[in-house]
């Protein structure tokens, strides 16, 4: 049942664990209507959905008759479908990593293919909300970032961006997520039996998502170290950055406080706190925690990955370019 | 039932996880008999046992009787105790941190009190054994390296020696502890509630544990974040290290592996692979893998607690001090 | 900060689980403004609320200057609390077990000690929400049901209010409920080494929730056997019951079909399908699944236990006192 | 490497868990060696067995050139190739529900199929050690029990022997079983984030052990109810059942005692005790506890389903059939 003022919204990619957590976030969003939850593959159209209660699984129709699309497809397929629902006048916001990495032979490169469609990267906005606002107000194209690299940049970007990481040093994150990040297929890595009482490193110099965060944080080299934690949501990531001379564990709360004073979905915990999974888990918050080590000052982060990490920070980003309130629907 | 060639031992705080671990380990070696339980504290005298057939907890006689003595006890109350066993005779291998900074100033600036025994500080051998088995070998008092340090030593003392560490830049451990690291006592930090589906960061930058792996490893900084993972046994430490130019994972992997070629109870992965908690979980081992992210040579190491990271280690050094097979009782 | 319309209330034991999660439905209620944390205990008053954002904790004050309170205190204690709390005029929600036994001498038989307060037994209303409706809605005292005789009377109450059930056949649930049961207190029952990967019975026969079942259930014999699920939240009640000749499962499942037709907060599943814990974890809501096997019915119940089974249901009930919809704040 | 006094054994379906399992046992058996591994899939030929150390799977040569064979095939399948491997001479051990059902026609409506092979079905010894001992050792073909049905007749078929149980009463067993239980496949059933938190009863009335356990018991009529616990490992079932006139819980106590006073791998707990899970996990043991609660004797049985409920049970098994002690290998 629409309202007369809300917009409709659809999501192509319903059945993943993305797409599920959007359908969730969209049927409560009292701005939005949640028209459509589409499927690209034949077997799952006529499927019902998994989510109680959301739109049944039809054949993708290229966006037609939505103000926006969400693509909670997979990479390598996402940057055509993407051109086609913006063909159709609708916005469009992508959770795959298509579009999160500018550089094109960077891209090629990170995900060993030819770019689907090239012609769009230099028109997708990199969607870490509280870093790009003004641009994705003004966006018809969103790539909303990885999980590990929303919960790495939201607590190093700004140090960058204040001059405060020393030159030469590199910044080095060793992050943990929940199985979920993992996805809703059933398989060896996300067995039970796998998964319980286990912990392990993964991806060792080589995830996608190494380039990303690296090509959005700008200068220093990032050390990006992805593990697997015996529980279903939520990212931590440790990371450990070298300040400039005479600046520490004080200058860089400083600088994260500044930046996110009046941020409804980033809090910086007061010095000698650290954040905890838990309290982030099935919310759009993002929480900081900022300590000295020595020579190293250690920013801890914690996102659901599934919300600030996917789903929600997708809600945030179209909130801003339908020109909505930006929590509505997320608190 | 003690057979005519088995030495006798005690273990003092039989009522901790240590203390439970030790009492189960002993009861299955061959050549050892666990002669005696006892408690300092006098509610636990005359209690049952945690662990079932397990001699029953008396009153601490100060070592008497026995060939060695086990101190799975505070620190701060340990070295006194160590001193009352080595007077009646007995080899001690002390399980608490009161004996493994050698550095008097240095333990009394970690621990935050005076040395209860500092007369015992340079007698102390610290039993990390695969590092300082001669010297063990020899040993009446044994130190018996904290967990965490244990998992990170391993990984990061051999490169040291082996020169290939680059000056002036830190070792950064970012380690990760199942509950059990916290002990027996049901609190806060370890109720259910609390552990399940959650992880955190504590103690950063003032962990008990960093300097004791700071002297051990010797020359370059250590920064040392642990972590409490939502598992009961196992710690896994990612560590972050530099090397000199012209050396990187190949020629750590070769040092480690050259190093350890021999050791029945560490073991160096194929390059490429990382290890996993599940491999070690209940048995003496230390499993490290080796890969290269970008500047970085990145060692993941493995152990169990409670095994390689307490009681398993600490029969394995009183193995070498009584001239039994190293791997005595523990495989 | 209240609305004028809003009716002010309070929470005597907020530091409990029951308590904590009072606090949080409060918080977020329209209609009701969580005006004050009380203890009674010394040590908790003047401390922080467990619950982010929710009033200090006070001293007890008899609930002067509020419309309801809610007990969340212990068994033995709270009845003496309620009498204080209507002396002052308020409403009061006992959640404890003083009230829940009409019989004076079973409840001193079941909780093995004089009954504090036998005058209020009479006047305590049963507050199983869909049973007792319409007492509930002119009650000034209610005895808010516990969590598994919540799971096993929704679930069978109407089957023997329809004469469904054979005289001289015993109701029989094998109950499962998730650790935070247990309470908030982090002991050898609560530890997370003791909890996970573990299951087991308790309290076989002599739980007292057993004869809280029998008197509400009236007529036939009830065996009860609560055990402990290696999970935090939730309870699922297996039911085996024999019905009069002639009715199987499709009788039992009409009747509850019908009884619970148009409530908002009970779901009878279709034959044949399983409830599961997961889809009413964090909810107000009981499901219901109904099968034959041989010749019993098995009727299978899941509520989450601080929800419907405590604080949830708590405040449905209030709702129905105050004349608000009955739903609000709850969904 | 065998030793010249050691029989050579095979196990058919290495890669499923019950394979997986057996294949460790039999590794560290000294009176077995663990010959070849085969596999009936072309696709499993050839690759690493998931067991470390053990034979790589081979295809099925018919079970030519070992002493025994274990079958850790699907039901349907097993059969005939227990017909094989028993046309080369070996004696066979098959852990799948093929055999389990002597009565043809009770086999084939339990499984929804033509009997594959019905002229074994006559010569199969059903294999639960304690209750059929005489028989196996001098069988030649094992039909080795279910792991459910393990835990219910260990704790029931003794008192049916003993005349206690009252006739025209139903044996109601309320099981609750590990992931394990539910193979080595990754699909929706057992995904970490269906399985973690969550509990839920199924095959309600029509689960395949239901028939199986009711040929064993004999006389009364069982009812089966199966639930899967958010852990890994074993199976805890609570039974109720209804005792003679003057004949309650010490009698019950009495008979179990009894009969498994000599029995390794049964053990009666004392009255009042509840077993846990955690006890019997990665043993062969079954654990019982007896306690009245009303009408009803309940008795709580604790195994491990992968050892006693599986692999443990068929070495136990195939020791007796060989004339080796029957707990070698299997403590």
């Amino acid at each position: 049942m629409s309202r007369t003022n809300q917009k409709r919204v659809g999501v192509l990619g319903a059945r993943g664990l993305a797409g599920q957590e959007l359908s969730l976030l969209l049927m409560r969003h009292p701005g939005l209507e949640l028209a459509h939850c589409w499927s690209v593959r034949k077997e799952s159209q006529g499927q019902e959905n998994p989510v109680s209660g959301a739109p049944p699984i039809e054949s993708w129709n290229g966006g037609a008759g939505v103000d926006a699309v969400f693509l909670a497809t997979p990479h390598g397929k996402s940057a055509a479908l993407a051109a086609e629902a913006l063909d159709q006048g609708a916005l469009v916001i992508d959770l795959s990593g298509d579009l999160r990495i500018r550089n094109q032979v960077l891209w090629e490169q990170t995900y060993a293919q030819a770019h689907p469609c090239p012609g769009l990267l230099d028109m997708a906005i990199y969607g870490l909300t509280e870093i790009n606002r003004e641009q994705i107000q003004n966006a018809q194209l969103i790539a909303n970032p990885g999980c590990y690299p929303t919960s790495i940049l939201l607590g190093t970007q700004p140090l960058q961006a204040a001059g405060l990481l020393q030159e030469g040093a590199a910044v080095i994150s060793d992050s943990k997520s929940g199985v979920s990040g993992a996805g809703a297929a059933g398989n060896a890595t996300t067995h039970y039996g796998e998964v319980h009482e286990n912990f392990r490193a993964y991806g060792v110099g080589d995830h996608r998502h190494g380039p990303e965060i690296q090509e959005h944080l700008g200068g220093p080299e990032v050390i990006f170290v992805p593990h697997l934690l015996p529980c279903y949501r939520g990212i931590l990531s440790t990371m450990y950055v070298q300040l400039v001379e005479g600046s520490g564990a004080p200058e860089a709360h400083r600088a994260l406080a500044q930046k996110y004073e009046h941020e409804p979905f980033v809090q910086v915990l007061d010095p000698g706190q650290q954040p905890s999974l838990r309290a982030v888990q099935n919310t759009n918050q993002c929480h900081l925690g900022i300590a000295q080590a020595g020579s190293q000052v250690v920013i801890t982060s914690v996102i659901d990955n599934l919300q600030k990490g996917a789903a929600g920070q997708a809600v945030q980003n179209l909130n801003l370019m339908l020109g909505l309130p930006e929590t509505e629907g997320l608190s």
